[in-house]
């Protein structure tokens, strides 16, 4: 199973970025969910352009909803979504047939699919297939904090600007919920946009850090072989358009720790045990320990870029010059993070049916 | 599916660090590939204790196969490998069934499995337990080989002190195979191992970075959504004791760098297409694009400490002091190396054999 | 993963009978597969209602394709199918929320989805899902057909009348693939007719037998443990809505048999290993022998009748009686036929790019 | 994964008949189970040899258990049982090699493995495997005991002689628990046996069909699509060597009644709903409905026989004939009914493991 994810609450997306619609099912969440259709929208609109920092290309990515929900809840089989594709300029992308675009997927889509992919706009490698990931991720957050479980990721650095870390977990995760840019500092937000502007006006692109925190976690959760919750996340975190590396806890600073400060000392405190620092990222063996989870994901710059750029013609196995065309994001951490959110709801929503049944949701 | 991993090629592994045995069963590997039970018994010395600066615990570690080959070869069926456990001080783990270590699994082994967890020595959670991974990543570097792959690790960091890169990528892999501490530079090699026996004095430990190369995989392997090759890799990379991040290609790096540097631009070269760099570690959009695979791994500090730590007492649900007894390393990521090559090779034969066929290792 | 099937090559299924609409994605089919639309709509049309012995609900079942369809071919990327759902008469079921109908799937709904399912239609337990199979199975048929691997179903019995077994393989499938009611013997499908036409004129319903032939398999398919093609084709058979045995080979007889007879003597034929008879169907230890292979399918009688029927209330906890009204079969013994080539093509499209690689149907 | 069953609670095999071990890895199971050695050896004599009717092999089967198991009960980490081949007479199958006997897996082995398959004794696909199933069988019976759930299976036909039906499911059940040889009604058994006993003199083998009830299933456990209760127990079942047929509840008689009889009624009895006829065997909708499950499986007659038989010699591609050598059963069907009952208990502690999540079987 290539576009599915998840054992017992899974996920599979489909689509491409300039074919009739893209979406996503979302299968064996438990039944009586209320599914809260605006908050949907809500996170499409994070996942989608914001302002002159984003591409020109706009959506309306209305989704709709054609099975699993009945009067307002779910009702445990599979949940579609549809968002058809409307504003799509195929046009501009005749010339990416033969001519592959460096940092794209276009080459190695090729040697899979033998020249038969879609190619117009990265096709079904198009960050735009995260659209689906977020309409399902929204009902899966939704389950959580039904269970008073929250989610949230902020933008740690973008073009060598750096955020301040998360401080009161709860309060920061309920601060992003309600930003359209995920900065908590917001001095710091400013220099990001500055950077993106920047990178932009030079015919070129930035990439960036998210740190995302998971909060009310129950422990006991994951496995210590291999489905371990790094594991599972990670998993879920490398499918995202641009991810090229994950840390959990303090992740590689860990590597240049020694055990006496890497190892978090347990206390018992108001009758629970908890940790009194949480360098582990609240995952020891690859179970979750009630800590807050954190990790961080690195975004790579947009490999589409408006400088002249080296590569080859497929046609006539030259080399020869591409500038790209169309329209494309000096940025995408800042649209990623929601990505973040919804692939790490939907890791979560799964990994407790496996341990507490499908039920879990609904007790 | 908890402890087995993989789909086409997969792999399930048993046993505690004090039960009776622990070991391995590889499943779906072609028949036919040969079986080199010397090349194991090396794999498996590289996996052991080093010298003084690894644990005191030796056990042969003798691995003994009893499916899945005959007359020297695989026959296409399960291939188990079993290693009795010999050398076991369990009476030096009694207080580790109420204290928990910091750093470890004992805690959240306890929450998920009730306190019925075998504890001795961490039990299911060990180190130990990649015995049966390094077996079993033994006969799947063989069938790599036999296509032209190869797979290497080095040590990149350890204590504070960095390795050289990779170079000459065929020559260092081949280097390290013959190594017992693999670093590519033999003076920075000697300042690792004084890094080490200084935490070890200190009753300490310390953590480093494995970087690992892969030389020859075909282009067209890997899935865009969700099974990419970063995606599989980290899973199982994951599921290795201690490993708290992985990076493909510049990993983190990438998120400083702007596009028209990141992109690896692509030509022609001996009728070949070939990128003029590998900052996307030879993947892009999940899909191998034929350039070397290059990862890093980042590996904490090993928990167990001679210093006395806090820790509670879960008979009393009190707050107390533990000095861990037994015998145990100031590092592994010498140890791990072995560990990675494994996992990786594993992870590799069941992507090629999903692509090309489970006969792809004989053709 | 509950709606969805297969490995390397997978459908997922979703919708409700009388939601918005109902589909399929069909993920991990090689690219370059020609689509031929015109064959999916006539392999809808055999799965709809036909004249007098079906449901008068008449939907246009036109399926659109939304994703992984390019210039007319397959791009290897999942495949979407969706159905809108039109002529629907919800008021019909109103009653149903409480009164589960005997021999249906609502009580066992209830008991797992806790009152929130769609019960409509017996949403998404309704028949009509399997038009989302049909849709995929016909690219998986053509896939095969490129392989030279033919399949095809007739009704073998259906209200006591048993129509012929299969005599020369290829050209009864052939023949088949043009019937609207799959009977090889003309007359024995007039009589048939008689026999659904008998039970509506009663208010009651009847069931039947469907017999499959594979004819052209590759020998060397399939697993010893678990997923043997008899496992594989029988995981997918029963969950055909009504489905509740499965034979293959001489299935049932061979119990009555002797070694002597049910052993199938080999034979060099024309330079090839054949059998002299096929009581094992195609199938030896799991593992298609390259004989053609063949099942049968035991179909129960439409559970939805006229006739009133004891039944129970959910809300007063009490035992009442139902008269079902809506529309519905006498028997769909003929519909089913063409979902079960469909599903038996799906699981030989996975088993084949399972054990010969994705490209497979594109050598 | 091949030799993989299950999903929360997964059973992996390995070995070949005359190799050095066969045996099973048991995963997921909760913690804190009791596990019954006396009851496992117990079972394994179930699956031996019994008299003259049965194979002049005898092994001890001893089961060696090197993990999982701590202190008496399940660590919830894999279990692995390990059984030392001993009595093996290699030299009996030297012919084998190259002269594949009909109705035996020789010949797909040879076509999927190419020839490096162990042929001695039918390797891989030897009835033998399926000590490592019972074995671990055994404790998930267990388990399912725990929660009132009893399994049994009985031999309904063996060489033409049939049992009488299942008649108090609960002591029937528990009565067949204490039978070496499982035949409700005495006279029959002893029918059975001469009807054995007169193919084995004639130098062939009977076969014969088992049928099982699993009594105090909760209601609301199994998938729609496509994961039914039926779906999973077939899968397990079709990987039992000889197994050619199942059926549930009525099962093909089915296809010959009218959905008035077939639809099971519904009525409140002791505040509860049960149907007042069991024609579906306890599944709706591929749901389990809290009534017995009740299904059949047809097994073939050993393909083992004395009798000399048209068979090809490999080496030369020539017709030969064969007179298979060694010890063989004239029947199988007496052994394979606790074959049966522990696959059916691990399928279905799997799938309440997925419903209710991995504690249901401790809480």
């Amino acid at each position: 199973m290539k576009n599915t994810f998840g054992t017992s609450v899974a996920v599979t997306i489909f689509g491409e970025s300039h074919g009739a619609a893209i979406g996503a099912v979302l299968d064996g969440l438990a039944a009586g969910i209320p599914v809260d259709e605006e908050f949907i929208a809500a996170q499409m609109d994070k996942r989608r352009s914001v302002g002159k920092i984003s591409t020109a290309r706009h959506e309306a990515d209305k989704v709709r909803i054609v099975s699993g929900v009945f009067n307002g809840r779910t009702t445990g089989t599979p949940i579609t979504f549809i968002i058809e594709n409307a504003d799509t300029h195929s046009s501009d992308y005749g010339e990416l047939a033969y001519k592959p675009r460096p940092g794209h997927a276009d080459l190695t889509a090729n040697e899979k699919y033998h020249g038969y992919q879609d190619y117009r706009g990265g096709g079904h490698f198009s960050g735009r297939m995260t659209a689906g990931i977020v309409a399902a991720g929204a009902v899966a957050i939704k389950a959580l904090e039904g269970l008073g479980i929250t989610v949230g990721t902020h933008i740690l650095s973008c073009g060598g600007v750096f955020d301040r870390g998360f401080g009161d977990i709860p309060e920061d995760i309920k601060a992003l919920g309600e930003m359209d840019i995920a900065v908590l500092d917001s001095e710091k937000k400013q220099q990001m946009i500055a950077a993106i502007e920047a990178a932009r006006d030079d015919g070129d692109s930035v990439g960036g850090r998210l740190e995302t925190a998971v909060y009310g976690m129950p422990s006991g959760v994951g496995e210590p072989w291999f489905d371990t919750l790094e594991s599972s996340l990670a998993h879920a975190l490398y499918s995202i358009p641009a991810v090229k590396g994950t840390e959990f806890g303090d992740g590689f600073a860990l590597a240049d720790m020694r055990g006496s400060i890497a190892n978090d000392a347990l206390r018992f405190i108001n009758g629970k045990v908890v940790t009194q620092t949480n360098h582990n990222g609240g995952i020891n063996g690859g179970i979750s320990n009630g800590m807050p989870i954190i990790f961080r994901t690195a975004i790579k710059p947009t490999p589409s870029i408006y400088k002249e750029q080296d590569t080859v013609d497929l046609r006539t196995n030259e080399n020869t010059r591409l500038t790209i065309k169309g329209r494309h994001d000096p940025a995408i951490v800042h649209r990623a993070r929601v990505v973040v959110d919804s692939m790490t709801a939907l890791v979560l929503c799964d990994q407790l049916a496996m341990r507490f049944g499908t039920d879990v949701f609904i007790k």
